[in-house]
């Protein structure tokens, strides 16, 4: 069965329902519908590791950081290698006093107020990545709501509308309703007949009026009906002049410049959609608080340059990155979560096809770029709370703070979240080059205030970051095909992790899983050795 | 200019551009765009009240209150008098301990633990009601993200799937990806050349395929790329057995059965979107907040029984609702927010006008219900983090807490928010069978649980509130356009305020910007007099 003849949902629980009747045709339904949502078990039962038994870990971000706790946990002498000085990888957040190094030696020394920061890396946390969910709870972090989707944020399409920003609702609102005024014209011309039955045909016109506010003529038209959702040109009101008056809709050609199915979309995907998560008060409180539990098993400062293997064990070559001094750990098996950019890079002694592996994921250049600003003059004005304002400009959105909505003072915008080719347009500027950038091009949303509101930033380029050169892993279908099952197959006594291990690349929850998984078969071996 | 006559916002500008050049044409878009959102233009500016001047409020709500607020500012002389023993009105949250006697004397007393609350008024806050806004702000009322939209929460239609439940995101990405294979096979086959141009439809074409996910066929089928919006049937994951598997789809008459543009359209109703907001700690903050500076020119536990006015000012009489003894109490004006139920009951000496006005406001009978349980069962089991189960049942919906999140211990469910005739079916219930009727209904999407976790519930049901015997007005075009002008107007010395008065029935913003205009002309006569 290829993907395009599946059978419909429907189809399949007639099949059921045939095979098994009422009980298992529910259950069948719970599974279909909703119980798919990870594959997340729980944490791993690692049981009956052998006294004496050892894991060297390197990398300290979260793939290590769950292999470590858990492999302790289940018995194991384990101890990490960390290149950084800190815990938690890209886990990051960066806060005012904290100083950025980059490959070429461009440095900031962020200027942040007290309690703000910038999340350079992951920065958004979806509902059902229970893994990452499950260890917050357990380890404390307290997590609150990611504002995703902002109907009243704006869309920036620099060939539409004369290159002003139009807010997403009326974009939005305005593309559905010609759609469906569209789409019922072809079915009252008989357009669909072959394709629709009848009965069919007179509900879903039922729901094409409803659903794009069409008049009784099937028209999407301005009215007041319309307006309570695009919103109106008076706004309704108290008392004698109380009455609202309907807005403009747009025009077809209008939102076809406008593209605004590229976010609508984005609002729909599958690891956007609401409800979404950040820990309070940065990012890195997860780092941090893997770091609880695990902090006495790092060594910090250490840049791994050689990592060797033979039947019996593994042995790392390390440098002190403050000394030059070089020292080794060894340990049985090794859980090895150096991004592949970097482990691409030094002496490895595995196998060709993992090493091919490693040379052939791709890494992507994200930017992003911190704005502080000396008030929310985005929620007062202009009543944006949270979310995000798109533009096909290099710096990609700016989005909005999540926290401390309502407050005063000095606060953080995003100004950039810059992929791909505009990622490395950014990454080939000196970071003042780039955050003139964002001030430029993100004025396009706030022209009277983004210069005068304007404090200091910082601008973090991830393939100038030494410890990583680059973001995230970018697997094509054809490179995973070729290459991803060679990537996480144990070689000898080293297997990999992290999110270019997994299916989940560039989130958190593709480090917890693939650490699990990757540990998960480490003590399975460890066992049979 | 009839409403179906309106020119598109891209006409309008033309004419602006025409008219005016670059720079009109640039503020006709800011205003056309975005400067119309509120009537709300700060607070109002009271400058030259005479000396000894007295304004008598009627309800401690956030009308009355408001009003008073900035009278007193202004230089009046204030007095309210509010039938309950608290301020707030309908902005109001039931704690644990807290006692409900209804008309026909049914008695409930909450038990919720402490922490816990219903709101079984107004619940939430769109961030485009800057009146509110403002206030909360001014008065520091502490804000938090109130969760409208969830992707992943339940859809209910009993005539759909066999009664079974579905994900919100699973039909509503069903749902488009059909609209959109739909309306590519119409314009393909030709059948709008008529209506868009070849360079639109090409676009067009373009752009179902993007929104709709289609494949290269323009079909809407089964796929990883369409499991990327409406989840996985096995979620990617880490390592070895990373790979997700593609999810079926419905097919159309299973959504035409579904009525999934009714949930759709509810979450881009202009005072549903994103993002919204509700206070920290239970609604009626916000009345605390106004009380706190205006709590002492409150007289409680008066329930007015008289309104008189002559040439010189206003006398209301009015009992204590304890002890049974009657008073006067008397000023130069009256504001009145007395809701037009209670109003409607009570000897008042005002013209025919204001008086049938009064008789026609429509209330609605709004009950809600709440359910505390003993665990967040719904975030762990099903990942669903605020927001709303909806269902076609008696019921209405189920709304998860959009506070203390991932947290331990019991929590409240909102188990029940019926309109109209589902209000009334619960109205004409005990408070114990709404409750059973609430855990029936609800179980439909948490079986496992619903019982198994109850500990205990409180239900409001408006029409049954002695103090307002109502929700919330529901004007039609037909009486607004016969009375909405009677009801505002100053008759002698009395003025009407609240959410009635106002084009936001039922929003706290209506009953605000209600109370600044009647007190703005109130103070326009009195200076006038």
């Amino acid at each position: 069965m290829t993907e395009d003849t599946l059978p419909t949902r429907r189809q399949l629980f007639e099949m059921i329902g045939k095979a098994g009747g009422a009980i298992a045709m529910y259950q069948a339904m719970t599974v279909l519908g909703h119980a798919a949502e990870t594959q997340f078990k729980g944490p791993p039962m690692l049981s009956g590791a052998r006294k004496g038994a050892s894991v060297l870990v390197l990398g300290a971000g979260l793939a290590g950081m769950v292999a470590a706790y858990e492999l302790r946990k289940a018995g194991y002498k384990v101890q990490i290698l960390e290149y950084q000085d800190r815990p938690g990888g890209r886990n990051y957040s960066v806060r005012g006093g904290d100083k950025i190094v980059e490959v070429g030696g461009a440095t900031q020394t962020c200027q942040f107020a007290p309690g703000n920061y910038l999340n350079p890396g992951p920065w958004r946390i979806p509902h059902h990545h229970r893994t990452l969910l499950h260890y917050c709870k357990q380890f404390g972090v307290e997590l609150e709501p990611f504002i995703q989707l902002n109907h009243n944020a704006f869309v920036h399409n620099s060939k539409a509308f004369g290159g002003k920003p139009q807010r997403y609702k009326e974009l939005a609102v305005d593309f559905k309703g010609h759609v469906a005024e569209l789409l019922g014209k072809s079915l009252n011309t008989g357009a669909l007949d072959d394709k629709v039955t009848a009965e069919d045909k007179a509900r879903l016109l039922e729901a094409l009026r409803e659903w794009g506010l069409l008049d009784k003529n099937m028209a999407y038209a301005a009215s007041l009906r319309v307006s309570g959702q695009r919103g109106y040109d008076r706004a309704p009101g108290g008392g004698v002049g109380g009455a609202p008056t309907p807005s403009a809709i747009n025009g077809l050609p209008d939102l076809l410049d406008s593209h605004v199915w590229t976010q609508m979309n984005f609002y729909f995907g599958y690891v956007m959609q609401t409800t979404m998560f950040q820990p309070k008060g940065g990012m890195d409180m997860i780092g941090k608080g893997f770091a609880k539990q695990v902090g006495d098993l790092i060594t910090y400062n250490a840049r791994v340059v050689k990592l060797a293997q033979n039947g019996k064990g593994v042995t790392a070559t390390w440098e002190d990155t403050r000394t030059g001094a070089t020292a080794t750990a060894s340990a049985d098996w090794c859980v090895c979560t150096i991004p592949p950019p970097v482990l691409s890079q030094l002496e490895l002694q595995a196998g060709d096809k993992l090493k091919a592996a490693i040379r052939a994921v791709p890494f992507s250049p994200q930017c992003k770029i911190g704005l502080e600003m000396k008030s929310r003059f985005w929620e007062e004005n202009y009543s944006i709370y949270g979310g995000h304002s798109f533009t096909d400009q290099t710096i990609g959105l700016i989005s909005y703070p999540n926290d401390k909505m309502h407050q005063d003072g000095p606060a953080v915008l995003l100004g950039a979240f810059a992929n791909e080719a505009n990622g490395l347009i950014l990454a080939g500027m000196t970071p003042e080059q780039r955050i003139e950038t964002a001030l430029q091009q993100g004025a396009v949303f706030h022209p009277a205030e983004y210069r005068s509101e304007f404090l200091n930033g910082v601008a973090v380029s991830w393939p100038r970051m030494p410890w990583i050169l680059g973001c995230t892993s970018r697997w094509t279908d054809e490179n995973r095909a070729a290459h991803y099952q060679n990537l996480v197959a144990l070689d000898g006594r080293i297997v990999l992790a992290g999110e270019h291990a997994s299916y989940y690349g560039g989130w958190m929850e593709g480090s917890l899983l693939s650490g699990i998984d990757a540990i998960t078969r480490i003590h399975q071996r460890a066992l049979a050795a």
